[in-house]
């Protein structure tokens, strides 16, 4: 296996609605002396996706209308504690208060989780491929909390060029044996390494991985293959 | 921010029980070249820790003994589907199986957790500053399944020489309102991105991360910080 880096693409401002979101990626990376490569990552945070596709909403700053905004998110709640909901979004993603998002928001906003992260993953993909001729991957990450740990760590909530979960099963241990916890979920692997050179006060949206293993690009989606089913799941 | 760098340490063979595993990542480290650095830190999966801490019993291959030998490990168990248990290690950490691992193990046996692996970590960074004159933080880490998201990730049994969460409780975001997802388990993205490099089927043990914010180091372990209390629990 080879070292792998990661590293955050600095100096992106505040994004706006309609703002094209891989021109300000590009021109940030070219900035920074960089120059993307085939099986490179991008990481781009959930944030600015929903700004530049203006997934904006007005919030009075009561607890009352975040929860009014949350639950409208919301296609299931499962647990209420005071203003707390943890849901099940429409995407089918389990969070606390739907990813409604009230910090580095414009003051009197909220922001929304983007409508289609796959999907927004896929575009970009291609426009970074169309503008700069080179194959890369891009995961769309948000910071989540866990069930039975303190803390939160990102996750990713779209992609596009990279298999979400690594797939061993059917391969051998050293011994010959069938290996254990063989579907490994490489994505949210990368949405979290991105995440300890994302400086979280500073808002910085982009980091680049390189080195990851060729072995990990290819076809898929979070939403085919990351979200889990209500029959698969033993805690809904 | 830096860029951060995710280096796999290759080279290591089988360990067995009362091997020393400083020695075995020491000599490693120098056999790729490398050399420690003050605010390196080092990632050792826990299976190794089992292994050098004889932390390995007999096991005859049946589902029935698997089951025993979980349930011997569980000082709860959540929920029961076939064969498998979601449980609550004598540790606190909730998993698959109580952690008990059948993989990369040697014909008849099966893998505990380490006994205590906070102290494991705090043990093998004090050898290490011994040995080198270096301060390094060091990970125990494994691999466990999520609630609501398919396939598995690494995350931190015990930690030494690094914060484990990183708490941004009282720090402002760009607008100087407070930012809400304030508590980032940086120790749980660390041993996530070392499993990228690992190579889950060549078992590598040890990787090496350099480049990690100044200010995540410090005091803490993954019991007092990491593991949830049932209080604090909404889906216990």
């Amino acid at each position: 296996m080879n070292e792998l880096r990661v590293i955050p693409i600095m100096g992106v401002g505040a994004v706006e609605k309609d703002d094209d979101l891989v021109e300000i990626l590009l021109s940030a990376i070219d900035t920074q002396g960089l120059a993307l490569e085939d099986q490179d990552l991008v990481i781009v945070t959930s944030k600015v996706v929903s700004k530049a596709e203006g997934r904006v909403v007005p919030f009075d700053g009561s607890e009352e209308h975040k929860v009014v905004l949350v639950e409208a998110e919301a296609r299931r709640v499962l647990r209420r504690r005071g203003p707390l909901r943890i849901t099940e979004s429409h995407h089918g993603f389990i969070s606390a208060n739907a990813g409604v998002d009230l910090s580095n928001t414009a003051e009197g906003t909220a922001v929304l989780l983007p409508k289609d992260p796959d999907r927004t993953a896929r575009r970009m993909r291609g426009e970074i491929k169309r503008r700069r001729g080179v194959d890369v991957a891009v995961v769309i990450s948000d910071t989540f909390g866990r069930v039975w740990r303190n803390g939160v760590t990102d996750v990713a909530l779209g992609s596009a060029g990279i298999r979400p979960i690594l797939d061993l099963r059917g391969t051998n241990d050293a011994n010959g044996r069938p290996l254990e916890a063989t579907e490994i979920a490489i994505v949210d692997e990368i949405a979290g390494a991105a995440n300890l050179v994302l400086g979280k006060a500073m808002g910085t949206p982009f980091a680049l991985l390189r080195g990851l293993d060729p072995s990990y690009f290819g076809e898929g989606s979070i939403s085919e293959s990351v979200i889990r089913s209500a029959n698969d799941d033993l805690f809904r």
